[in-house]
């Protein structure tokens, strides 16, 4: 099947997907977790080849790792499973009802975007995550992973489409990419795919969304800041730097800026740097923060905006807490941004003030996930300002509907004002929205 | 000021805009209105001066009476302004509230999308809704009207830009644009502007969508559908194929495909045709639906994905609900669709199956608007599936921000396990989503 065959069994399966109830998508989520049970070896087996591959092609020790799918990883996404399982269903919640008129009701309800594109990384187990989340939300679904996790990709796509299919959800729900080609098919392709949702390198999702109509979710890069304020405790904005810089710095909620006010550079900085140095976080500087910790070295005007996702850490030095905010707003990927400071009118300005997805006060930026946010599931975080924002989890994948029930009515004896609305707002069921 | 140089005012006044509070923006509707009072006169005159230019420029009369401003056009802005002022603040709303772990409690707030532009019809009352509502909702604007009402607009621009000035508002937050040169020029400027909304053709929005970045929100097409089953009331019926189709027969929510259950269509066609002839609807019919009205015109292929916005409508009959469901599907704009049937189970079946914003049930479609919808006011129908679907409100307008509020968290001891998560769910204001 070429790429649009498969972007148009997807939308066929979205209508009847759709309709599915909550406990028949939970049916086919444990489906999912007896199926990856079942198909252990065949999966291992899939997952040694691709291995094989890429020690044959010399991939790096770490990549191997991430591509490597082990019994405990395995059990991992099974545990997953259940706890999406669980989740209270994001779909047909009554997010507004309200009389418009006798006899006229109108109610908003939540449901599924339809087809999604996701796009993601060398990592098999992400197939399985994105897999049960889209059908946990009733999205139909195109998966593209990395070429080096082919095999356990194509293994693990035919177990869940299989056990899917025998727990009832309609054939084609879940569709697998294969090639950059087909990735590059698919983007023309608006009437059959609602969302696309890239993750990977800035210039990936750059590319993407710049050659498609279809909507993009996700984000490009990860420049996120800390800013020390004048108030800021020594001893709390050094752990917090450590975590913010070195807890995995490879992942995009990992700060690559630290901002620190003139004022406490001479107190503060000093501890901060030696904890970040103690961590083995390599320090580039201003001149003002080199003043005051002489051994790090010079930064360029480039490295205000980069991206180093590695132990590397550029400090500045801003005269104010507009300064910083200023300095983020322009410098920073409207991702995740944090303060530590003692004093809470500064905090609550830099909050107001700083425009991006997570604005954090005396905590550090590596909160910032969908799993840690209490989402129960994440597909990744979102720097744009329409729909989803942040952490993406189901109720990111779900939208919602307009539905009017009347008994006749029509408009014009409103127009010509025989009738009047009565705009009465009734009892809701909240949930997701 | 060239266009990029007003996206960078408004850029500039989105900070400041966005940390205004309720009672300022309010202040600032009120001095909209106050001004636009004490204004009348050199408004009307610059309007007399669009509507000299109009008629040498030999514009037909449908249009010279959009374009014109006056008394009481005025005074239904000013009402609309008081109207707009008295709805709830959409900003600031805590949507969720979360304690992640004891001291760290997660927020989020509904906020300004930040910069937003607006490309519009010749009708220059237009420009005053569109500006009070992204003010309702602290957003920064970019305006451009249609080249016919350029003189009202500068007016209508410079007396709201100094009025809300003068009430405090930050300078820049409204600005004007004049050509469609600036309209192509801002297209790139993603960095500047956070979403654009073009209203108006077909091909003027598609040229949009495709040139540009942006987020853009609307409608390209209006194609929608009034459905007759199998257990439709005749009467029922034609009523509401008469409001739907001749109540204001050049909106986008009128309908411009009738499709009709073959088994219903001997009783019930006839009279829905008799009453459509009435109102002076011009008829194309399918082979079967001209078996049953001999005298309609035959409709060819391109019928179906014709958006008349005239007096005209194009029947068809299909063999079943599902077919009717998979010919709007195909054929609409996912936009209204609208079902007539005694068969609450039937209209059950076509609300969960048809995929627009806008799915009713024996109503006329033309409900399908912010102000009836009781929104309050009305940016215009967006029949994308993100963010906001369906008519756009001051909700629409808005975004939300992730505020975590720490003393000191790192997320080491969480990852390690020393520490959990205890996701407990706290009181939120509710408010605007």
């Amino acid at each position: 099947m070429n790429a649009t065959d498969s972007a148009r069994a997807a939308r066929k399966a979205a209508g009847p997907l759709a309709r599915t109830d909550s406990s028949e998508r939970r049916a086919a989520l444990d489906a999912m977790a007896a199926a990856l049970n079942d198909n252990q070896a065949a999966i291992f087996e899939a997952n040694e080849q691709d291995l094989r591959n890429a020690r044959e092609n010399g991939l790096s020790a770490p990549l191997v790792a991430r591509l490597s799918l082990d019994a405990k990883k395995l059990r991992g996404l099974v545990e997953g499973l259940g706890t999406l399982r669980d989740l209270s269903d994001p779909l047909g919640a009554i997010q507004v009802r309200r009389e418009l008129a006798p006899g006229l009701v109108l109610e908003r309800v939540s449901c599924p975007i339809g087809v999604i594109g996701v796009v993601f990384e060398s990592r098999p187990d992400a197939l399985v995550q994105i897999a049960s989340l889209c059908l946990k939300t009733g999205n139909a679904c195109l998966l593209k992973g990395g070429s080096e996790a082919l095999e356990t990709n194509r293994k693990l796509h035919a177990v869940l489409a299989e056990a899917t299919a025998k727990a009832g959800m309609p054939d084609g729900w879940i569709q697998l990419l294969e090639s950059r080609q087909d990735v590059d098919e698919i983007l023309s392709l608006d009437r059959e795919i609602d969302l696309l949702v890239p993750r990977g390198s800035n210039a990936f999702v750059r590319s993407i969304s710049e050659r498609t109509r279809i909507p993009v979710m996700g984000h490009a890069a990860g420049i996120c800041h800390l800013y020390l304020d004048v108030a800021a405790n020594a001893e709390m904005a050094a752990a917090i730097a450590v975590d913010a810089k070195t807890q995995a710095p490879a992942t995009c909620n990992s700060i690559e800026n630290l901002l620190v006010h003139a004022e406490a550079a001479p107190t503060v900085l000093p501890t901060v740097a030696a904890a970040l140095r103690a961590a083995g976080v390599r320090l580039l500087g201003d001149e003002a923060a080199r003043r005051v910790v002489p051994d790090m070295e010079p930064a360029t005007a480039d490295d205000w905006d980069t991206e180093y996702l590695a132990p590397t850490l550029s400090v500045k030095t801003v005269p104010s807490l507009q300064a910083a905010v200023a300095f983020v707003n322009e410098h920073g990927s409207r991702h995740t941004d944090a303060i530590v400071t003692d004093n809470r009118a500064a905090a609550e300005e830099f909050i107001a003030s700083v425009d991006s997805a997570d604005v954090f006060w005396n905590c550090s930026t590596r909160f910032a996930d969908g799993f840690r946010f209490g989402l129960g599931a994440e597909l990744g975080i979102a720097t744009g300002k329409l729909h989803a924002r942040g952490p993406v989890g189901p109720e990111g994948l779900t939208t919602y509907k307009w539905v009017l029930r009347g008994s006749g009515q029509t408009v014009a004896p409103f127009a010509d004002g025989a009738q009047r609305f009565t705009h009465r707002d009734l009892p809701t069921t909240g949930g997701a929205k």
